[in-house]
This record gives C-alpha cells, sequence and structure tokens, in this order.
C-alpha cells in the first residue's frame, strides 16, 4: 500500500480505418469500401485545416510501437504499466485522427455533412470491436460506447443495453446538437432513464466545437479555401473549446434531468477544471435569484436542490492532464468529483511523461486528496474493483514517496 | 463637488412602433403598413413565448407615464434627474419589446427570418429619430447607432460616417453572426478602421442567445407549439445569455483586430463583469502556453501584446445595475473598465429605484473608486464634456455623504 492506484479516466482506442470493414453489419461494408480513402483523404485536410500534421507526424516519430497501443491488447498493457496506470475508462479516436470509427462515429458525431444511419453503422462497429477489446482485460479497461443519441431515442436506448449486456460501463452522446434537440428535450427521457436503470455513466468528451466559426467553411475535397486565412482561429478554438463540452450540463441541470433520474452518472471529460467554481456560482446565483425569477417566470420550482448540489451528486470530471494551478484549486472544484486522466495517445496527452506530470501536479498535497483525484474518485464513480486492481497498482503504481512534498520528512 | 457625477452607460430609447413610419425611406412605407400588425402579433407572441406578459404589464402599472421616457425628451430628463444620472449612452428598444425598431432592427439584430435590406432599413430610421433626439440634449445623451454589419461592409463603413456626422457617438453591431462570417474575418477590417478613424465606440449589447435551443422551433404565427413545453428553458438562457454576448470579444482579440488598430473601443453591455476575471486568465493562460502552442500551430505570434492587456487597453464594461457582489471584485474585474448602468427603461433595470441600488452596491467603497466606477471611467471612456455635466451633477447626483459607510465618521 506504498503506491497509489490510479485510474486514468480519459483514455482512447480505436482501430486503424480499414480493420473497422469486418466489424460493420455486412450491408454497409460496400459502402465503407468506397467512403475509406474519402476518410483518407478527410484525415489529410483536417491535419491541414489545424495545421498540425507536420507537428503531429514529429511527435509520433520513434513512438510508432508504444502508440499500436491504441489497438494493440499487449502493447496497451504495457503502455499502462509504464505510465504507473492500474486501469483505465477508454474513448474512441485512439491516435487522434488516426483511429477513428467509420462514417463520423468518432469523439466528434458531427451533425452535419454525415448520414444518420451510417454514423450509427459506424458507431456500433467501433462498440462491437471495444467489447472484444474490454473482454481481453476486463478489470483494467472500462469501455465507453458511442451512441450518436440525437437521431432516434428508440436506437440509442436498444444500444445501452447492447453495451451493458456487451461488458461496456457507460456512453458518450455528442457535445453538439446541430439543429437537433437538446438535451433538456422531454424526448431524451428514456435514454435518462435507461442509463439510470443499467447504471451507465453518460460522457461528453471535450473535442468539438463550432469550427467553420473559426476557421471558415470547410472547402471542398481537392480545392483550396476560397477565402482568406482566418488568424487566430486556433486561439478562439483553444478559448472555447471548453465552454461547449461544458454546455450540456447547463441543459440537464436547467431541464430537470437529475431531478427527475437522481442516480444518472455524467462525466465531463477532458474539458479542464477551473471553469467549474464560477460556473456554479452562476447558476446557484440565477437560480436563488428573486429580481430576475419574478419577471421572468417560473423557471425553477421544478428543481429541488441547487445546482451545484446536483453537480456534487451526479457529475464527475475527467480532469485530463489536470495542471498544478487546478490541483491547488480542488477544494473549490470539488474534491469527490476530480478524476484524473492522461488521455494516451493523444499528443496533448501526458503520455510518455505521465509519471513526470503526475509529480509536477500533485506533489505535497495531503495523501488522501491525492488518493481520491488520482483514483479513489474513479473507483467510486465507475464501480472499478479496487481489490483486483490493488495487486496491479502495487506493482506500476507511483510510490507514496514519490509524491511527498520536499518538507514531508521534516513535517 | 460634494455630488458624485453619474453617467448610465446602458439606457434605452425607441418610438412606439408606428411613429417610425416617418422615419423610414419613403420606398419601404407600404412595407411598414403591412408588417406593422406582424410585428404587434410577434411582440405578443415573444411575451407568450417567455412568458413574461403579466409580469411586464404589472410592472409597467403606475408607470405609463414615467416610461414615456422611453422616447418624449421632457419626461426622459424628469426621470434621469430622479435617478440622479447625469448622461447617459442610448441603446434602442425603449420599453425592452414594445419600442423596438421595425424589419428586426433591435437590440437582438436577428440574422434568420428577416430581410438584410429591410432590417438597414429599419436600422436608418431608428438611428435618424435618435440623432434628433440626441441633438434636443446633447451633453447628456450619447446615441448609439444600430448597424447591422454582418450583410455589406460598405453599408456599414457608409452608417459610421453617417452616425458620426450626425451626432452620434457610437455603433451597436449584432451578437450573434449566425451563418454570416465572425468578426475576426478580414472582411470587416475597413468597420474597424473607420470605426478607430472617426472615434466610434463599437457596443456589444446583452440579449441575443440561440433561443431557439432553449424554447425549441417557433410556431408560426397563429399557430401554437407542436412539441412540448422545454423545463428550465428561462433558467438556460440567464444562466447562457453573458456568455453569447462576450464571444465576439474573444474572435476580436484573437483576430488580431486590436493589434491591428489599437485605438479601437469596445463596449460590452449588460453582460455582467463576473466572468472577466476567469475569461482573461483563460486567455492569458493559452497564449502562454507552450504545450499547446507546439502543438496545435502559431496561433498566437501576430499578437505582441496578452489578451488582458487588450482588454485593459480597448475594452469598457457596460456594468448594469451591477450588484454588490461585483463591486467587491472591482480590482480583479478592472477598475477602469467598470462603467455602471442603470438600463432605464427595462424592467430588469434599476430604475424607480436606482438610488437605492447605487447605495446598496457602492456604499462605503473609497470615494475616488466610486467615483470611477459611477461616471469618471464613462467620461473618458466616450468622451463626456465633465465641464458642461458637471452643475447637472451638482444639482442631481448622490451626495457623496449617502454612499459613505457607517463607519466612515469614526475613520
Amino acid at each position: 500500500m506504498d503506491r497509489y492506484l490510479v485510474i486514468s479516466s480519459d483514455c482512447h482506442a480505436g482501430l486503424p480505418p480499414e480493420r473497422y470493414r469486418e466489424y460493420l453489419d455486412p450491408q454497409y461494408r460496400e459502402t465503407f469500401d468506397l467512403a475509406l480513402p474519402v476518410q483518407e483523404e478527410m484525415t489529410k485536410l483536417m491535419e491541414k485545416q489545424f495545421l498540425v500534421g507536420d507537428i503531429n507526424e514529429e511527435w509520433r516519430q520513434g513512438r510508432e510501437h508504444m502508440l499500436e497501443g491504441a489497438w494493440d491488447h499487449s502493447r496497451r498493457n504495457e503502455v499502462l504499466d509504464g505510465d504507473g496506470v492500474a486501469a483505465e475508462v477508454i474513448f474512441p479516436d485512439g491516435i487522434t485522427e488516426r483511429n477513428m470509427p467509420p462514417f463520423g462515429a468518432g469523439i466528434s458525431l458531427p451533425t452535419e455533412g454525415i448520414v444518420p444511419e451510417l454514423q450509427w453503422a459506424g458507431a456500433r462497429a467501433h462498440n462491437r470491436w471495444l467489447a472484444e477489446f474490454v473482454a481481453l482485460e476486463p478489470t483494467r479497461r472500462f469501455g465507453v460506447a458511442v451512441v450518436p443519441a440525437l437521431w432516434d431515442i428508440g436506437e440509442a436506448v436498444k444500444e445501452v443495453h447492447w453495451a451493458k449486456e456487451n461488458g461496456l460501463g457507460g456512453i458518450m452522446i455528442p457535445v453538439m446538437w446541430g439543429r437537433q434537440s437538446p438535451y433538456h428535450h422531454p424526448k431524451y427521457y428514456p435514454l435518462w432513464e435507461t442509463c439510470q436503470e443499467l447504471g451507465m455513466v453518460v460522457h461528453f468528451h471535450s473535442g468539438p466545437a463550432p469550427t467553420e466559426d473559426y476557421f471558415g467553411p470547410a472547402p471542398e475535397i481537392g480545392k483550396e479555401r476560397d477565402h482568406p486565412a482566418m488568424p487566430g482561429a486556433m486561439g478562439i478554438y483553444i478559448s472555447e473549446v471548453a465552454w461547449w463540452n461544458v454546455r450540456p450540463l447547463t441543459f440537464l441541470i436547467w431541464g430537470g434531468i437529475f431531478e427527475r433520474y437522481p442516480a444518472l452518472k455524467v462525466s465531463i471529460t477532458e474539458g479542464t477544471t477551473i471553469w467549474v467554481p464560477e460556473y456554479l456560482q452562476l447558476l446557484d446565483q440565477r437560480y436563488a435569484e428573486t429580481h430576475y425569477s419574478a419577471k421572468l417566470g417560473d423557471y425553477r420550482s421544478h428543481l429541488s436542490m441547487k445546482p451545484s448540489e446536483y453537480f456534487a451528486r451526479n457529475i464527475a470530471l475527467g480532469a485530463s492532464c489536470m495542471p498544478r494551478r487546478e490541483t491547488e484549486m480542488r477544494h473549490d472544484i470539488g474534491m469527490n468529483n476530480i478524476m484524473w486522466g492522461s488521455d494516451y495517445p493523444h499528443p496533448e496527452g501526458s503520455w510518455p511523461f505521465t509519471r513526470e506530470q503526475v509529480t509536477e501536479s500533485f506533489i505535497g498535497l495531503p495523501e488522501d486528496e491525492i488518493t481520491a483525484m488520482l483514483g479513489g474518485n474513479a473507483i467510486r464513480f465507475y464501480g472499478f474493483d479496487e481489490a483486483k486492481l490493488r495487486p496491479i497498482a502495487d506493482r506500476v503504481g507511483p510510490t507514496k514517496q514519490s509524491l511527498r512534498g520536499p518538507n514531508a520528512a521534516s513535517e
């Protein structure tokens, strides 16, 4: 027990694109064969649009072998051991844009430029593969099924049942709803009810944002942009993207979803945690405000608790690569809601320097709080089997000594 | 000099709808006559949608006479005197939804369901009337022209010149751009250049937000909604609306607009001020972050200053009805950027209890800081003539004694 049990609440896995074929329902394979070269072309264009192709390529150099952990069972265990991570929560999009499920069924789950039926087919293909991947190492791997929930709630409910029956522990639904209904709409009630009943955790994973606003409309395939570069587009993206990821929570809270489904669990993943104190203060203020409420009609009598109370009870934060300044704010953010994550194998994640980054962010904090943020909160929220994970942690986890501050000996 | 010189950075004025006819270019009057009953019907529907019709009606009871200050010269001076306000910045939409310029040329400046040419015609009609209204009392009234800048930059630039020549001091442009280009797009450069050159202040006024997301799609005129009520819609609106109002600033800062136009002045009006510290911290962090920047390409070398430095230099905050908890945060928000406002004649404003609200928010703070927030910052930012306003303030302003804390005598 001299080592921490570390759980990464944010990891990614996915097959090389061509290997999704065999997991697709047969009737979509012909379309898949046609779409595959287009997807590869799109990937290149996207790398070009985001100006990150060369940089990511450089980052991958010499790491190809360990990046195969994105889909390879043994390699993945090697990586996790190396990182000191006992268990993980697995989202799609392995090596970022390189291992996306087909037909727009990756993290961004777009609502434009896709065909809902195909997006569903892609999601099911990924979920089938993921269930196999989790089954190879069920103690260490918590799989998150992709559920394009906007189009057809009946289909979504069916997929939640399938995921549960096949060993997956949660679902990821779209962060942005485009022209579909937002998440306070009553049409989603059966989805929340099913997730509550089956104990399936609902996830919103950061990434989506209105990139057309930032970069301008995407050019047609094979063409150059017909407008000048939009200065600072990436700066806008990284300033707004966390807000878009938190946005569904505003709709769920005011929509009374946690009032109707008090045991529903929602994780906001890789959206930073720095926004939490001001966000909760704002919502609580709006909830309490008699000046507004008197003039705007009744918007709160269906809520028996303050927004911050629903947050404390129903929400957890996938705190990927949590920086030092955020661990120092931990009590304002919510000591019980923070779940550290590594974001392997994404370039913005902590791998292969996880041990160093964890040390920088957590060194010198009280041991029980480190225990909670690095793993304890995730064990409770996701229901990991601590007894089974303990021997793994005892072998690979960071030592408690390594996270004691320089003054610990003299204390 | 024993009274404060108070300037309201956020007031509203507008004609009763039918009286805009004479200010319209003649070729639009026939359309106006057809559209007027539709606008009146829309107003009723909107009040119903927002569930505020009855409440606002009740608020207006017994105040009709003084609410005529929304368009009546003498009445307005009476109201301002009563509020202790020496001068004001005037936006459209007098009694909220009751005095909107025609054809969607009010505060919300929608991009859907309107005809750009007509929106322009409505804006020009309002601007003509406003120029007359300001001319009746030019020392006390700073007029903000409505400029639907999204559609045609040439037209926008012409209108800025017209506004300047006709005694208006700034422009209000849309908070939301719909499917048009956001404000970092180079197409807007001539607009910023003109505003800088003429010293015209650019305003974003709170109000617009994606209400369809909250309330569902608007029903057709005369029909009921074809979907169930969306629970908590108003709670979502009041939790998000300030964010939408600040959003253009993110695009301007990262777009390098304040780098290219270092003397451009922008006011963020009625958007609360509580978001400022975290917002600037986030943007500065993103600006400084080497981890991100290395992997996302160059998004900041066109900025010679930190985002918070542009903010301090180029931005002012129309701090309407600033509550006590925000005046207590004044140093984190920006002591030189805060400009108090009353929001007369809107129901959510401080009128007719402005003196009481000002006392509650400012009592006991240092005299020089009260001076700055209640008027000094606005004098500097907008260029009000302090010498001419002083005699008015000496007659109507709140006494310095009235804002001294209970302990002041013993200090």
